[in-house]
């Protein structure tokens, strides 16, 4: 059993076995049960913004001072699904990706089939839903295409805490370097999510992520381009 | 809930809520408890073999009946992992490719990650193993690579029993045609068996495997090829 805390606020929870599920055990809001966000004046042009797991309500406040971005992920979790709902739903009719764990998924949409969870979430509002489900891969709904991605095989698996806030970070990145939207751009993306996180399970805390390069990434990448060519 | 029953002896189990995962109730060996096949002379030269899923004595005693096979697949099941590991463990040292389902392998490996239980595994004697995964894919493992591949998408989800027998059918019959086993005719197996599993899926029994054409397979093995190319 790993016990494991992460985000700004305090969560504590426990992989038993299978990590790829955490259970929670406890979740206190600490500073971030009275925090508003103040947005310095040239932050508000941002044009990819990523709205990481914290109450709806700051997350709205957030995307309020925004001016125009021109893609925005909304990343959530169990606590929100269960103690803020409305305005959890109320968030996702205003953002372009809505991403979740499968377990978040399910929850939220009160569906067990992915593929049909997916689908019911984008129909709450966001035209894209990304389902990351750990050592499983990743799975991405939009109106005109589903994609599956199978995970990077790595069996050195120390901490998943984390994993799927890097997975964000890399996808969101590379969309914005990208500049497009069109379903080669969404896979490459998904791609460089699913390999950044293969480096973060690697280590505790950000041990892996906060010193691999763009080469090291780029070379994960092609071994998981040429895995999947058949 | 579905209650559903397969194979020749009567397995009853359900699947509740997540369709990845049977619960077994019951398994009654009926007339294979003392079943013992008899090898017609011109079958013993079959070159590609696959065990199915009886038990592991009878698996063993119609394996000494074949003259060379080229390959040799295993399938078990939860049941004889409790009931007759030291038979499976003696079958296993003969075979070439050990195929489970997700838990088949950790049951038996001892391991909950995957790519730990099938190196696991690979050292009980299989030179090759192949864990199904459902909805999330399939894992294969050999000495020199590993692959993972997703599913095959769908939301439409009637009964999975007989899904994995449909995987190793497909991936078998792949591999007897290309007569080889590197990397590039294994990926193609496990596309063949993951698209024609997704068949078996759609409908109960053999409702749809029984009726779709290889034109099916391949429309299917197409779109699955195309998605995970990025």
């Amino acid at each position: 059993m790993i016990r494991s805390q992460g985000k700004s606020f305090k969560w504590q929870g426990e992989y038993s076995g299978d990590l790829n599920c955490a259970r929670t055990l406890n979740t206190e809001l600490g500073v971030l049960s009275s925090f508003k966000p103040v947005i310095a004046e040239k932050q508000r042009d941002i044009k990819y913004l990523f709205l990481a797991n914290v109450d709806p309500d700051i997350q709205n406040h957030l995307l309020s001072h925004m001016r125009r971005p021109r893609l925005i992920g909304l990343d959530s979790m169990n606590f929100w699904i269960k103690h803020k709902r409305p305005a959890l739903l109320r968030l996702l009719k205003k953002v372009d990706i809505f991403v979740a764990n499968d377990q978040e998924a399910r929850d939220l949409s009160g569906e067990t089939n992915l593929i049909k969870a997916a689908k019911k979430l984008s129909r709450l509002g966001p035209r894209m839903v990304l389902i990351k489900k750990g050592e499983h891969g990743v799975l991405f709904c939009s109106k005109d295409f589903t994609v599956s991605l199978p995970a990077y095989p790595t069996d050195k698996v120390i901490d998943p805490t984390g994993a799927g806030d890097t997975f964000a970070g890399a996808f969101m990145g590379y969309l914005a370097k990208a500049g497009r939207l069109d379903v080669a751009a969404i896979k490459k993306a998904l791609a460089y999510g699913t390999v950044a996180a293969s480096f973060n399970i690697e280590d505790f805390g950000a041990g892996k992520t906060s010193c691999f390069t763009l080469a090291d990434l780029d070379k994960r990448l092609n071994k998981l381009r040429e895995m999947v060519k058949f």
